[in-house]
Order: structure tokens, then sequence, then C-alpha cells
């Protein structure tokens, strides 16, 4: 059955021969049959949480996840798209955009009648694993990227995010939604083909916790919305953006944490991803394209760097939390990595090598 | 002047040209008068604190950091004993422990009159980056690391944090106090002879806020202190040990977050390092290098590790909070490392690949 989605992209759900789901999200109306042939095992099992008492955090214990594929050279690629000789993890000879379950999911469907324990220090039970992990193959082509994608391309790989998150978030087991992107082996990136990841959360992760409470005292405080007063402060200040359009815009924060690190917001704020509108959806693509080509072009080298959707929980913070894309490079130097060591790991507490407004300069003078 | 430390360290205080502080702790008495005789400029100026308003943490933006010395070779270590033929950070030929202002501190005495402001959203203002950032040389043997040193030498360097603990716990604009060691290219060392630092804090950092309120919690809830029921656990469980004598513990956490992390706490709690006692004091050095040592005999290479001292705020947190050393590796297997990528960099989520009671197991096996 195909569905047809904004932007008159064409989802086309099927099955891997594990049971695994994979979704075809396509630009022209094109059958994806393809028959995943290979004699897959079992997926693995559910891993658990653990609560962390000394600061009240949830960790997921994913032992199985330890010998998961690890760069593998590009004939081996699991992410490009199936051969008569090779079966990857996509069955059909070519694609646009897929999603599919991770392999190794460190977070997976727990079955029925799972919920999260209430907190209760060292007494606190250890539930499974509950959540979702997907990767997000952006292209066929082995070796582009992101920001090398076309338009239209951009726009199918949004309408996935926002498909999987609306779908996602009706599951009565997760809690928050994070569409991400690992790029460049300084992160870790074990598979080099354009490609980003859906964690699906059982519970409101660390970070967004923080986010939630700063922006539910900004409400009460103020009345008004955290992140739109923080553009409202942007726009004014004006050195720190990088690209505007109608309904974008993307700056270097005035507190960023890393050398490189630039946040695009819409400007008619949402609360999830998958309330973005048309018009929003259309603009998105050029700004997100512009943004990154001057991160690659900075120092004319491609950018290691993580892409974090934030956005609101799903049952809180619709009120007061918007969503946006947070793009971080651990590059400070072109032989210089922003490493997250003792004050960053250990205190949580960040230092900054380069004042927010240069590294705005350096964003903006890249020649595209 | 020599100041007379416990365990029979002697303390000798001296300035570097340019006016930074150098404290040598030498376990015998022998006087250290060597003059650094470089042409020195003045040190940077200080940078400031900016509050990402998302989160309401403090970000240090300290750019003129960026140039700082990177990976020189042995013979231009700036942390070796100087020679006749060249001048490094330490004026003397030879040293057994050796603290000194970091040349380009991103945390710094701020003068006068220095507060830091209440928080108040985007109103508030940008304070000078007050703190402390200080390097501890363990020894001058270049090739040696933190496990290899005596037990007589490991002594020094605990009297030399206790001893920087106490000092700048008394400064006006030090809230908090963070002794740590980055070891490791992979976690962006830059300078390999054998030394750790210490971050003294205007504000209390993120984790370590995070730890007071889990712990003023659990004091609330129970009337008891929240380490010394995790250590009750720890040795309840027996699974997750490490190492133990008559006043310490080491233990793989219930929950960690890192395939090799290991807690090192004494088991009659103290709030800050500089309570710690003779007894306590006596019997740090074989508990550490046995560890150390097991994390390095794991896979038969030198790990790389974060170690990091966590302790109670300056002014509040003694009531509840408590001493322990966590030492974490970003190794997960030889070839692999752990890095901090979408989950746990982005939502602050952290995905545990491996069964905290295997790494025990581990760690527990490797042959001393």
């Amino acid at each position: 059955m195909k569905q047809q989605l904004p932007g008159g992209v064409i989802r086309q759900n099927r099955k891997l021969a594990d049971g695994r789901d994979i979704f075809y999200y396509d630009n022209s109306d094109i059958s994806r049959d393809a028959v995943d042939t290979r004699n897959e095992v079992a997926q693995p099992g559910i891993g658990h949480l653990r609560l962390d008492v000394l600061v009240n955090e949830w960790v997921a214990v994913a032992s199985h996840r330890q010998h998961r594929i690890f760069l593998p050279p590009k004939q081996l690629c699991p992410l490009c798209a199936s051969t008569k000789d090779k079966q990857t993890e996509i069955p059909d000879s070519d694609y646009e955009v897929v999603v599919f379950t991770n392999r190794a999911p460190a977070l997976t469907n727990p079955g029925e009648n799972w919920s999260l324990p209430q907190l209760a220090g060292l007494d606190t039970p250890n539930p499974d694993a509950a959540g979702a992990c997907e990767v997000v193959c952006y292209t066929s082509d082995h070796e582009s990227s992101f920001a090398k994608l076309s338009v239209k391309q951009i726009r199918a790989v949004l309408e996935a995010w926002k498909d999987r998150d609306k779908t996602l978030s009706t599951l009565s087991y997760i809690e928050h939604v994070f569409p991400f992107e690992n790029r460049g082996e300084e992160v870790g990136v074990t598979i080099s083909h354009p490609h980003g990841q859906i964690y699906a959360y059982s519970f409101i992760p660390p970070r967004v916790e923080k986010m939630l409470s700063a922006a539910q005292e900004h409400l009460k405080k103020t009345g008004r919305v955290l992140l739109d007063d923080v553009i409202k402060r942007e726009i004014k200040d004006e050195r720190r953006i990088i690209a505007k359009n109608s309904e974008w815009i993307a700056y270097v924060p005035y507190a960023a944490r890393y050398p490189f690190e630039i946040h695009v917001a819409p400007l008619r704020g949402v609360a999830h991803m998958n309330q973005l509108d048309e018009t929003q959806s259309e603009s998105f693509a050029p700004i997100a394209k512009e943004v990154l080509s001057r991160l690659d072009g900075v120092f004319g080298i491609e950018m290691a760097y993580i892409a974090s959707w934030y956005q609101s929980p799903v049952s809180i913070g619709q009120d007061c939390m918007r969503l946006h894309w947070q793009i971080v490079s651990v590059r400070r130097q072109p032989g210089k990595l922003k490493y997250l060591s003792g004050s960053e790991s250990g205190m949580g507490a960040f230092i900054m090598d380069l004042d927010p407004e240069q590294s705005a300069d350096q964003l903006r003078a890249v020649k595209l």
C-alpha cells in the first residue's frame, strides 16, 4: 500500500527478513517490492534501563550491541541498495530515502503492559529498555552527504522525519522522539554512508528535561515561549546570524558550547517536527543546505558534526518548548578537535575556545 | 618558606617569570630555589561566562586559549624539569610533584568585588570567568603514568590535591573545586607528560548540581547520605567490586555509563578532599595503583581515561555529598572507542554496550 505524504512524497511499508520494519520514502511513484532474501536470525533481545541514582538519570544497558558492524569498506556497506551479488539492509536495487529499524537497537518495543517505574532511588526497578532506534538513509549514493542532497531529496528526508515522529509519538511507551545525525569518524560514526538515526525514548532524556524546566520557568515568569525570545535576541543582535529565509533562521547561539555550533529554527515556532506546515517544510532544504555547506567550507574539509533535533516531549511541554536543530562540530581547527574531557564530561561545564561572534564571522565568510 | 604537610610532604611556594604561582610538593627536604629566567609576556586576559538560557547553564568563553600548545615532542615538553638548554614551566632541574597556574587558563582570578549574577534568563549579565585552572605534574618522569607512580609519590600527589583544595576553597569567588586527569590522545590530551589538572569554578557545575539535588532529596527522604547507601548496595551485591582495602572501595557502578567505569570512594565518607584523614590518605595509593593497573590490563594497552574527583561544593552540600573518584574509559574494545555522539551528547542519555557486571569481571580477571 502506498501512502501519500506532503510534498508529493510517497511512503511504502515493507518488512525485512527478520521481521524488522523498513519504510521507503520516494519523490516518484515507484513500487518497492524487492524481497529481503537473506537468511536472518531473530533480532537480539531487549536491554534494560538502570537508574543512576547519583544524578537520577536512566542508563540504557544494551550489551547485545558490542559486536555491531564497524566501518565496513564501501563494497560491504549495509546501507547501499542491494545488488544481484550482495543483499544489504535495503532489499531494493535503488532507493531515495529509507527508514528501517536498527539491527542492534539499544531501545526497542517492550511488548504489552510496559510502564516506566516511578523513581525510587536505590529501590527503583530495572524496566526493559523500551523505545525505538531507527536508521534513516538519506540517499542511495554512498559518497554523498546531507549538504549535497538536492532540495527535493532533503524534502523527502524531512517528510520521513515528520512521518516517523508522528507514528512513534503515538506509541504508548514512547515519551520523546529524537532524530539526529552523527557525521564523521571523529564522532564515532561506524558506517560512512550518508545517514542519520531516530532514537525514541521511553523517558524524558536528561538534556530535554533541563530544557523543559528552563522553558517552563520562562513561560511562568514572562508568559512567553523561551525559544521565541531567544530568536528575538539573535535577530536584534544580528552578529551571530548565519542564514535566514522567510520561514527559517540559522545562528551561532549566544552561549555556544562548541567552536562551530549552529542552531536552525522555524520563525513560526512549532512544538513538534510533525507540526511543520507546507510552507515551513518547503523552505527547510535551502537553509539546511546553506548551513551545512558553510560548515564544510570553514576549513574546506568535511566537518564532523552531531546534528540534533530538539522538540517537546510527547506528553508535556507543547506550550513552552519549540522545535529546533542544533548542529555542533567537534572540530576547532583543521588539525584539532574539541574533546569533551574533564570539564565538559566530568562536570558538564563547557569551555568555549572561540567567541561565538568570531565563529559566526567565519561561517558567514565562507564562499558558497 | 617550607610548609610541612601530612605524610611528610613539604610544600614550597614560588613564582614563575610572568607572575604565576608554582608549588613544589616533595617527599624530601630539598630547596627549590631555581629561578624562571624566561622572558615572559603577561598572562592573557580573563574570559567571560555566558548563560545558555535553553538549559540554564554557564558556558565559559575563553577565546585566548585557541592557540595553546598541542602535542609537543618530548624534547619540547613544557612539563619536564628544566635543563641548562631548555627552560620549561618548572624552573628546577628536578621535581617530585608540582602544581602551577595554567598558562592559558579558561577560569582565573577576577580581582576585587566579583560576584556571580543571579540567573535572570536572557537578561543575565556576563560576568568575568572567575575561577582557577591549575596543572598538577605527577612526576618529572615523562614516560611514567599515575598507575606507575610509587606509593610515596601518589601520596605526594594526594597531598597536593588536598592542599590546593583547601586553599582554593577559601577564595571568595570559588564555589567548586574539581581535580581531574584526562589521559590519552583519545580524550584530547595535548601534552603526554603524566599530569592532571584542577579546575575551580565560580558556579556549581551542571553535573554537580544534579548530584547535589539527588543527594539532598535522598537525605530528606531517608535521613541518610546517598553515597553511603550506594556503597552499601555495592558491598551487598559484591559482583561489581574491583578492589577494597581497610579504608577504600572500588567498584563498577550499578548504572555505569561507560564500558569501563570505576568509582573509588573512602569507606568512611568525607564531603571534601581536604578532609581525608591520615589513615585514609595513607591507604589511597595502593587502591589507586591497583585500579588503574587493572584498567590498563584489560586490553594490555594504556587506556585513555577521564578521572574525575567529585566532592561537595564549597558552600553547600556537605551534609549530603561525599567525595569519590570516577574513572571512565572511552575504550570499549582494543580498536574501538565509545564516543559521546547523538544520544549521549545531544540528549544526555547514555547507552552502555556492556553489562556493568561483565565489565567488573574483566577488570577483576586482570593479572597484576
